[in-house]
């Protein structure tokens, strides 16, 4: 009975926010000393914290309490093939440090290496040590399945067997590996341009091409975990390796750079062609129309099939929606009568790390609930 | 109580199958006396019938009893551009009567007259009458929507506003529209090629082309109910009309015979072709050969976005995958490593009436039940 009163009692306070004994009482159902038990107990194993005091309304000034955010942590990494990114957040979901750099790897150790540096240095960031930690998330490309990630041409060596035991090694238990593009819609729905959105499909186009579509705010993963692997979509054109994906090979960060160099444009990166388009630069706005009219068939293939109510799109390509859109809805009302509303993702580069904490947040405030209660369910 | 103890044996009837006193009073945890009140109730509302005596085993020999098949049916409709088909099946789901005739309409108002016309006839034909009729539900191309049927090309004049009214004027209430190629998908899942998978696609190509997602047994609808509109999957090529599709355009019947006149074949039909192709015809195989193409380029892509574990393949041309299958494999071996299993439906040209009686008896036996119960629940 303790325990799930200590349960009705925090749930109560993490769903409607910070509250006196009184309305935590009113609210459960509970009565007043059975909710000051309950508090008791929840702050010796340090799952709430007295904030302050009521002073306004008449009667007695009452304790405010809140779920003790510090009461654990989770960590979620980003593991793009040009950068890798890591962030810690205490459960209240608020971020307390974050730590983003170059992927240089070119071996499945050394970035397993690399995720594992950089995760200890984002929790010592934050003043805290791999312990206090109870859920880590990561986000790859390519599809977890089993002990291995499929599908990941991007990643160098990182479909190997027994990838996420070694994962696991350095980083400990407790540890969710899922595609990003996945991670990124999640976390568009939790806090993005998603919120709320019945069925949507969060689109990310940068160095490769992921889909994550959501169902009543859960992942659509298909039969084998790859729905949304679009970047295997067909594209009339055959490529070296199948692995690749015919519309990756069309659409990625590489093929705007081929087709800024078909222009005479020396562009090193995507980024620079889009800039140069937003300058006015009129060959770098020919490669925007043409992108725009690749994603506006991947628009019309995705909707043909799943119709959202909503495209989200991202990444370091599909973020530039404002030079896009243009191009993107010409074509499309050529193409189909089944048009969803489109727009850019409001996490930008943070959406892969905003949907990892959100998941990781689900079950650590779970797992700290068991560990820290004295008594357990 | 007694409605809901009539409930219970119901239930145990409908789920487990005939079933004397006894054996129910052990499976649903009532004493004998109130399973036999409950059957007493069930059969003087017609509900459930003795069908015969135990003889075997030890004791006197018991009643055994099973639901009433005729205590209501359901009709199905499958409007499809070339031919209209009827059946009416009793609530055990056998087919009682079936009609098929070609569709001759050119204008809704004929086709809804037809609808009523062959309806009545097939209801006749069992001996019955409309009132008999619990459920009805219709398949047609298209995504059912409001009153209205949007997104269906093929049949003239369908999509006119208050289509839905017109046909239940014609038919009565408790009508149900739905996507024909939903339905298909349910009947491939409740008595054909796809029963028990988690995540299928049933993909229909014939005169049209459409395609039903099966999740865990629920169709798959999106967000306005187009999901699965694949004749609208872009293919690279304009049409004279954007609500035509241009996947329809290049993998649909009308297609097909394209396709074999431009080899000099002149066949008046898209079967005509596959007939050729199956005595060998090398012009005829070519058409079939490319047309697995296309239907490789559509798994393809279904497959990418929504990873089913399993494609069923029906419709009139989608129905001879003993021809496409060769040519789709080699395809799709080269475009993409996300390639589902894919077989041909096990119901033929019956699998939307097969979805429409299934999805009928699944409202019709809580309503037999409700009105013919003597108490309400």
């Amino acid at each position: 009975m303790r325990a799930l009163n200590q349960r009705a009692v925090l749930d109560r306070l993490r769903m409607l926010g910070a509250a006196t004994r009184p309305q935590i009482a009113k609210d459960t159902g509970l009565s007043k000393p059975t909710v000051g038990q309950a508090l008791v107990d929840l702050e010796l194993h340090g799952l709430v914290r007295p904030i302050g005091r009521t002073s306004a309304g008449p009667g007695r000034s009452a304790v405010v309490y809140e779920p003790d955010p510090s009461a654990g942590y989770v960590l979620g990494v980003d593991i793009g093939r040009q950068r890798i990114r890591a962030a810690v957040a205490d459960l209240a979901g608020s971020v307390v440090a974050r730590v983003d750099e170059r992927n240089r790897c070119r071996t499945a150790g050394a970035l397993v290496r690399t995720v594992s540096e950089l995760a200890t240095q984002t929790v010592s960031d934050a003043g805290l040590t791999l312990s206090d930690v109870v859920v880590k998330v990561i986000g790859t490309p390519g599809v977890p399945t089993g002990r291995s990630v499929h599908h990941a041409p991007n990643l160098p060596g990182w479909e190997r067997a027994g990838l996420l035991d070694e994962l696991e090694s350095a980083l400990g238990t407790e540890l969710v590996v899922e595609n990003d593009a996945n991670l990124a819609a999640i976390g568009e729905y939790a806090s993005g341009a998603a919120r709320s959105v019945g069925v949507f499909a969060c689109i990310m186009v940068g160095t490769g091409i992921g889909m994550g579509v959501v169902v009543d705010g859960e992942l659509f993963r298909g039969a084998h975990g790859a729905a949304g692997e679009i970047g295997y979509l067909p594209f009339g054109q055959s490529t070296r390796d199948v692995q690749r994906g015919q519309f990756e090979d069309a659409a990625a960060a590489a093929s705007v750079l081929d087709m800024a160099a078909r222009q005479g444009l020396s562009a090193r990166s995507a980024r620079e062609v889009f800039d140069l388009a937003r300058a006015g630069d009129t060959r770098a706005l020919d490669v925007v129309r043409e992108e725009g009219a690749r994603l506006a068939f991947l628009v019309a293939a995705v909707t043909a099939v799943v119709d959202p109510e909503l495209v989200v799109l991202g990444g370091g390509i599909g973020g530039n929606l404002d030079l896009l859109c243009g191009p993107m809805e010409e074509v499309l009302r050529r193409t189909t009568p089944l048009v969803p509303r489109i727009v850019a993702g409001e996490l930008g580069d943070g959406a892969v790390l905003a949907g990892a904490v959100a998941v990781g947040l689900e079950s650590a405030r779970e797992l700290v609930f068991h560990r820290r209660g004295a008594v357990t369910l």
